[in-house]
């Protein structure tokens, strides 16, 4: 999966929509902090076609109603930084999906600042300055993050198909 | 036009669509910041029908390629704050949408910390510490804005729908 110049793993997308996929972040600024984008490279969201503008944003309040259950929080950041001087760092449409809570941030703001500064160097290429046993562990947590998030997606799938 | 507890006059919305609108808003923090709402009030993004979701990100990438250009902007902030514990004020899904240019904030992330702290009391009901005479000057201000903004969308729509 292409996350602009990056490559994501198979192992750390969660779930697939037609025209979207989301996965697990190397940096989440809160538990549960994933990303939403779309399969096909395009750097601005203004540049979507209508399918992938409703393809993505179901997926994305599909993937919100989850992780915000999932990590017990009662809220959600939902957030594009559409390009350069809105702090977007990865020239590939993405939305933060972010669950919140009570007090997660001493200013409510401050998740935006945390995600400008570190959530933005999502992509593998970016860690040069970790060591190797820190981006294996990473990648290991990430991997498990992304199975649980991917049972309860197929979970909750299976439930609105079963639903009358 | 609800917008949760309050109403939106007429001469303040200056885009429609099946299910949304777009309107101008009391406390801008950029120039051409405004906000996409649904016009059936519901308070959680997660609440909303897979047809209002398609909607209400339609409406929004319309709204941002217009104000974009016209402000003369090169990028988008696009958020849902989706609950109280994520700077929610007014319980009714909105869109911000913020044209963004090179510079505009100190750091990148203060816009948002303005739209917490400003953007929220957009409802006419919280401004009761303004004089009257500013807010009659508001109020003008908003309205010539919002015909600004309708006379270009509905040009938009127009070329969108003579191309070929």
């Amino acid at each position: 999966y292409k996350f602009g110049p990056h490559t994501i793993p198979g192992s750390h997308v969660f779930v697939l929509s037609n025209l979207c996929y989301g996965f697990v972040n190397l940096k989440p600024v809160v538990p549960g902090h994933v990303l939403v984008s779309t399969k096909r490279v395009v750097q601005r969201f203004t540049d979507l076609t209508p399918d992938e503008v409703s393809d993505l944003w179901l997926l994305a309040q599909r993937i919100g109603k989850t992780v915000e259950a999932h990590y017990g929080a009662q809220s959600l950041t939902l957030a594009i930084q559409d390009g350069a001087f809105a702090g977007q760092t990865v020239p590939h449409v993405h939305i933060h999906v972010l669950p919140r809570k009570a007090g997660d941030f001493p200013r409510n703001d401050q998740v935006y600042d945390a995600i400008d500064h570190k959530a933005a160097d999502s992509g593998p290429g970016e860690k040069l300055d970790l060591d190797k046993e820190r981006r294996v562990r990473t990648h290991v947590e990430m991997a498990e993050e992304a199975a649980e998030l991917r049972a309860l997606l197929q979970l909750n799938s299976a439930t609105a198909t079963e639903a009358p």
